[in-house]
């Protein structure tokens, strides 16, 4: 179980590795949310995305022995970044396990950031067999994306920082959601340093099993688990560790369009100067679209991330007048 | 003539009014210029460029009954926008004199910020007596865009952050440059907190009046004054008063490509995540693409705005693989 001692543990971890990044606003955006918006820019922490705190959280906080083995985790995308620049930091090995249609983008990224990449057949290979053989046999530690209580401690930093930053004492933060590791971690930090923020998980229309979830007071699935543009923050389900936190502490979900979440990264863009992918705009988005179902004069939106490819940012720039 | 204690001061002044932006760092950066790159990205400043610090520092200098009666500037651009806001964040009315076939977006811009916009035909109208009329009639005080040590003193302040910031004590630091207040104003602020780091002037080929000037040692002038993607940063030559500056304390300028500016665009919204303005772009295209005249194992480039329409971005994109 995640504490606030916890992510305090995990900044104190992250001092000096991950970025303190920066709170952004724009009288323009203001005006269109018709309150004063305040975006928590962390697309620009190390990879493009949240995922580094994560990840640093999780390798830092092994034995030395054990992290001198290796880490090793599975995904295509920002944990993927996440877990080989922390592995990387620290000097150990990660090996990443990914399917061989992964966009080669992405593999090549991977690699770059010094880690082992395994590859596997979605339709033949048994990617959990792959990889409970790989760390039996090679000592490594498995870091999972979300629900795993020290990844949860440090996205909860970026808690904390908004804490610090926001200067705003009441009002939602809007959180773009998919497992619920960031939403979860953001959440336990503001109970115990800012208690009138209140997080609200954002997820794309189709895919908002967060927000039906805390509705039904249980967990419930996602119909398809593909097919969105916002791929960053598409999961099954909520997580195990991450539901009840999420259920005990915040707000009401929301879902938005996906083009809602590409005006939102064109509006970015033009008014921010910075770069969102369209899972890591849905907060925004919500902050931007949906202010009938916020309330007070200010909205925090987190930017979770910013790792999109040049084809689909010019489409989100296809939406400004 | 601007001090290390204007500079100061001028700081002590926007504290809590401008942003402190960001140094941002990436690993792939680092292996296409074959040292460490890092970016100080001002274009996250309030009004997407540096401009703002120039112009709050003018603007908050003033007396408080000259001030009331409001500011003018000539720009159809950053300097508009900086100056505009600065007006807006103290409560005075602000004149704003651009052409008449300046871009719709900037005039509505810099209208929305506050601004009263007077429109003048380039072909027919006499910028400066239409200004000279105005500010005498209505008691406005001009803010000159670089040559005027206030706004040099506000600008100073990205040195001021990137002297506490940076981490590296030997260093080239790359600066976009037109006129000359950003580039003299941060060598003005090193030259008292790290004198290890050196400003270099970095240009556009074709319009690198500042690099020709310091080499012969005397004022130069462009032969052309348009015909650019990096308009920000074009002026007809240094300023009588920043250019005594830069050659006292500047290393030799750079020159880039448009071509080259572009890339680095893409580069920066691939790896960092932020947006560039061509303009903006030409001290991180030096880092990147000029490492052969540029010394040590760590490079800082300043990234001065980032103020770019959606087509001109899209054409920035076309550059990557």
């Amino acid at each position: 179980m995640t504490t606030i001692q916890m992510i305090d543990a995990a900044a104190a971890r992250l001092k000096g590795h991950a970025r303190r990044t920066p709170i952004l606003t724009s009288p323009f955006l203001d005006e269109i949310a018709g309150r004063r918006v305040l975006l928590k820019a962390e697309c620009l922490q190390h990879t493009g995305s949240f995922k580094f705190r994560g990840g640093w959280s999780a390798v830092s906080a092994l034995e030395p022995e054990v992290r001198a083995k290796g880490v090793i985790a599975f995904s295509s995308g920002n944990h993927a970044q996440g877990v080989a620049a922390a592995a990387k930091g620290h000097g150990v090995p990660a090996v990443i396990i990914m399917p061989e249609d992964a966009p080669a983008l992405k593999i090549a990224n991977t690699r770059a950031l010094g880690a082992e990449v395994v590859l596997y057949d979605r339709a033949t290979g048994d990617r959990d067999a792959i990889g409970a053989d790989l760390a039996q046999r090679r000592g490594l530690t498995l870091i999972r994306p979300f629900d795993e209580p020290l990844v949860i401690a440090g996205q909860g930093t970026v808690g904390l920082e908004i804490a610090d930053d926001a200067g705003v004492e009441q009002a939602d933060v809007l959180v773009c959601c998919g497992g619920g590791g960031l939403t979860s971690g953001i959440a336990l930090a503001l109970e115990a340093r800012a208690p009138g923020l209140r997080v609200r998980p954002v997820e794309p229309q189709g895919f908002d099993d967060v927000a039906r979830s805390l509705a039904a007071g249980a967990i419930q699935r996602n119909d398809r688990l593909s097919g969105s543009i916002c791929d960053a923050i598409i999961t099954p389900q909520p997580g195990d560790i991450t539901f009840p936190i999420m259920s005990r502490l915040c707000g009401p979900g929301m879902a938005v369009t996906e083009e809602e979440a590409l005006r939102a990264m064109a509006l970015a863009f033009q008014r921010l100067k910075v770069v969102l992918e369209p899972g890591g705009a849905v907060a925004l988005a919500a902050a931007l679209f949906h202010g009938d179902s916020i309330e007070g004069d200010a909205v925090i939106a987190v930017a979770s991330g910013g790792n999109v490819d040049a084809a689909m940012f010019a489409r989100a720039l296809e939406t400004l007048d």
